[in-house]
């Protein structure tokens, strides 16, 4: 059975695809971010906005709009019920 | 005995073979991600479908889609029963 | 509905637009730095005015001015009531 | 008495010549993996096939096969009675 | 009103006004050197003239000049009373 | 008194000249490896013969043959009695 | 006041100037090397002649030459009394 690839899902094309949408990005030392993806590059710099900070679980601010430097990060996640 | 290499597996080959399957993915910090590659880059940054989270062996979560950061994984492997 | 993403905020416009306003810069190593934005590179490098630093969240000191190396960023945020 | 150097061994050569033999892989943090060397790449990014996993000496698991990420070598070893 | 940045602080150009003016310089592992900006390169590695250091707080000892790696750095700053 | 640099030796030279001679190889994590240099490249990577490691100064194996990913060395000594 | 700066001390410059000069070397994981250098290379790396290796402040051995790779280098200083 051939494998059909047409479909694979490239990471910038994840990336570009969330704009505009919420996401979760899990970040070294146990931090993580959650707001609406307002612009990429391809380092994984991510500009975040309405973003909420989580340490270690708890709830520590929320900032209007962030840039999280790409090298920190560990995964983003479109958010449940607002992913594509 | 001359060494036949025509059968050498090329890392990014391994990778392409894997996307639609599950794969389970190692990740600093004692993390692990399971579920279908959905794609990658050069980077190694994957995407991947319905993914389970552990850390430190427990299960912590399940995201409809995540994008893992290539710089963070330590070692894929396409899961048993779904390898080729 | 097509998307429309002419208003895609890209990190480095994010940080050309920062310049001249307050900035909070979280760094590695429970640092953060807040003050006026004087400049930046490509490297996030940033060149702080005013800047005062707090490590784990206590007040150690005031700098008329400060260069910080960019690899040690984690994020970058516009100040409230000063963000654009 | 001048100094022949034409027998050379260059890394890449080693990691050509242990294609479809056993080999240890030594990883950071205190992992290891052994099994066959199915490829690799200059990144020294490596696919093993029956790949145990050892953590801090204890056997962990095995794997069909695991494509591990090249910066987390530590050293890559012949096995013994199947180097070359 | 249209933004001015005719006035924008590049990192290097910063470097290049501190040559020959005493700079702070905050380094991993919580050390600091203190001393008069001799020279520096692109990657920020700095030449520092009666160099002053100081590990957790404490002086720890006087250097006639040293060099300091550049990728140790995590802010440079132009001394109090010497700045321009 | 003009100085003379004709006699500088480039990290590169060292290597070279160290090949086919012993050699001791100290890396990150308290490890170390002593045996016959077999090759190296521009990464430092290394290929050792009958390599014996140390870890926190502990004989703890011997190999025929290993290859050292070069971002994991401190450095590289020729031993005693055997350097050039 | 126009700057003067033809007198900048570019870090290579230093670099070779020390060549043939005692240097302390302070390295990551509290080490120092100190010893006559006998060479260096656009990437740090350094090799040095006579060689003791302190660590934790305390003399732990002496080589006759090492080769040190650059990115584990703190600072290098030319020693007092030997500086140019």
């Amino acid at each position: 059975m051939p494998k059909q690839q047409s479909n694979i899902a490239r990471p910038m094309d994840v990336l570009r695809g969330s704009v505009d949408h919420n996401v979760l990005v899990d970040v070294k030392g146990n931090r993580a971010y959650s707001g609406i993806l307002e612009g990429y590059d391809i380092y994984m710099n991510l500009v975040i906005k309405n973003a909420g900070e989580t340490i270690h679980g708890e709830n520590k601010g929320n900032y209007d709009r962030i840039l999280v430097r790409g090298d920190n990060v560990i995964f983003i996640s479109p958010s449940r019920g607002d992913s594509q």
